[in-house]
């Protein structure tokens, strides 16, 4: 029996969740990683403008998730692509599996060859395809006029006063165009999962490259959102969940088929912390339209492991990969 | 049949050549390399500064010169180890492989599970052993007083003034005690190989470390000295092969079995630049005497193909990995 394709879009935690869940049922589905390449901040970004290549970062993020956990050298490979630094000077924050990739790309002359290299080193079940392999940046246009360009700035919500200003334009700078694998992947889908993730920086990143709507529109693929937990400030501030569909809706040209959300209750420690960061749960307040809405338990309970260096250190309240990739193969029936 | 125990002594370039010679001939010799710890310049230096770990360098060279080369994946692991940063802020003159040994001591917790587990990465044929896992730095004395402390100190030959000060006393400062592994491979050796390599830096750096020369003395191995082509400044200037010999004596408490000495004509134009540094060939200027002087051609003809980042790159006048891996051999008959 042919397996079920099952296409995600994203780039950063989120996305990682996904794939780690999804793996599991790696004899079932076909997996394709659709990563962003927009990134600029942190490690990915001075290697980005240091080695003038695309940037690493989801790829990576991309990659662990889909790496073997067989044997004893698996584990030792996805430790050290998930391997920070911190301390020497200048590689301190620096990820070794951002170095890794770079070098890969140095030694292979393309990205593409260096991934095609890491995913035989990673022994990655499935695909990691850069949405596009043009150099690009994101530019966000803000409700009060502001203009940024960069993911790191748009993404960092540094800025205290700022947290509430809602993107009203986000596009690339210059304009990028899909990679053919990208485009294929999408059309050939059986289900296109987005999100969950920072919804400009990760999700729409990937669906403002021309191409990507066209190609979206053109699969006979179910189409699911996962929508995020809490808002991002700098981001989603003040958006529910049918804000944040609406800009789903906005940017990819039509509705999706599904958006889940979680039922699961938060725990109030955590959202106190968040709250200090001016952060809040996002409710369900979207009213029965095209949309088809499962409210379901999605939320992680435990502390997932972390390694050293590991992204998923980072998120506090976070979706649970196994709830998630069952949601998700409910969604394929 | 049992095979014949090969134990190489050093750790630089040189000991590289002699390595991946002696590695032709693998179904036939168990090989070890025992190199100094000591190391403390360039990419491995600050390294050493910055994460407290063991120098990598020489254990590096000698991994990628024992380095499986049949399929692409070897060959990309080997390019891997080799690569050397030619840009990046803090990256820039780092080796690649000089950072995988430093993560991998740093997940795995010991420099010596990391160097087993590039062993295993890079199907090294052979095992690689730090003469010591002390914490220990060179001293030099010269024979005008000053004292130099630091591998990279004594091995820079900067100072333009000191060229040709010799040194008349080489020790650890602390003191560092040979490691087990070490001292075994000397006792159970069938053939002993000191250089080719900076006499004191890489060569002399083992044979300082406590237990050394007892392991040296108690093995029926037959010691073989391979003389290096050149001198080096602010090590060997002036010093031809009897005095290499002379010094080799004094430090391992005995006479070599054999010394092997380049035959081959050297390259006038090579020999200009190196003149221009203030450096000489190593002529045969040994009188009969306990060590058996084996003058034959060993001079490397062509150009050795080099990796980005090489250390190969750095010599200009060299040996012959295999012309030396023959001449080795013979000396086991």
């Amino acid at each position: 029996m042919r397996k079920k394709q099952v296409v995600v879009v994203g780039g950063g935690t989120g996305t990682h969740t996904v794939l780690r869940g999804l793996k599991q049922y790696k004899s079932e589905l076909d997996l394709t990683a659709i990563v962003s390449m927009a990134d600029s901040g942190g490690s990915t970004g001075r290697l980005r403008d240091e080695f003038g290549q695309l940037p690493t970062g989801d790829v990576r993020n991309a990659l662990t998730a889909l790496a073997a956990d067989g044997d004893e050298f698996d584990d030792l490979f996805r430790k050290l692509f998930l391997y920070r630094f911190n301390r020497g000077q200048g590689l301190d924050g620096h990820n070794f599996g951002n170095l890794f990739l770079t070098v890969l790309t140095d030694i292979l002359g393309s990205e593409l060859k260096a991934i095609e290299a890491a995913s035989r080193i990673l022994r990655v079940s499935g695909r990691v395809i850069p949405v596009t392999t043009d150099n690009t940046h994101l530019k966000a246009v803000y409700a009060d006029g502001v203009i940024m360009i960069k993911e790191h700035d748009i993404d960092s919500g540094e800025d205290a006063t700022r947290k509430n200003v809602r993107i009203t334009e986000l596009c690339l700078l210059p304009p990028a165009t899909i990679t053919e694998a990208a485009s294929q992947a999408l059309k050939t889908a059986d289900l296109i999962v987005l999100g969950p993730g920072d919804l400009y920086t990760s999700i729409l990143a990937n669906c403002v490259v021309n191409g990507f709507v066209e190609a979206l529109n053109s699969s006979k693929a179910k189409i699911v959102y996962v929508c995020n937990l809490m808002s991002k400030a700098g981001q989603t501030v003040g958006m529910q969940a049918a804000e944040h569909l609406a800009e789903i809706n906005k940017y990819i040209a039509r509705a999706p088929d599904v958006m889940l959300l979680n039922s699961d209750p938060l725990p109030i420690d955590l959202l106190e912390k968040y709250k200090l960061e001016g952060d809040h749960p996002v409710t369900n307040n979207y009213n029965p339209g095209p949309t088809l809405v499962k409210e379901i338990p999605l939320l992680a309970e435990e502390k997932i492991q972390t390694v050293s260096g590991d992204m998923l250190t980072r998120s506090l309240i976070r979706h649970d990969s196994f709830k998630l990739a069952d949601a998700l193969c409910n969604c394929l029936d």
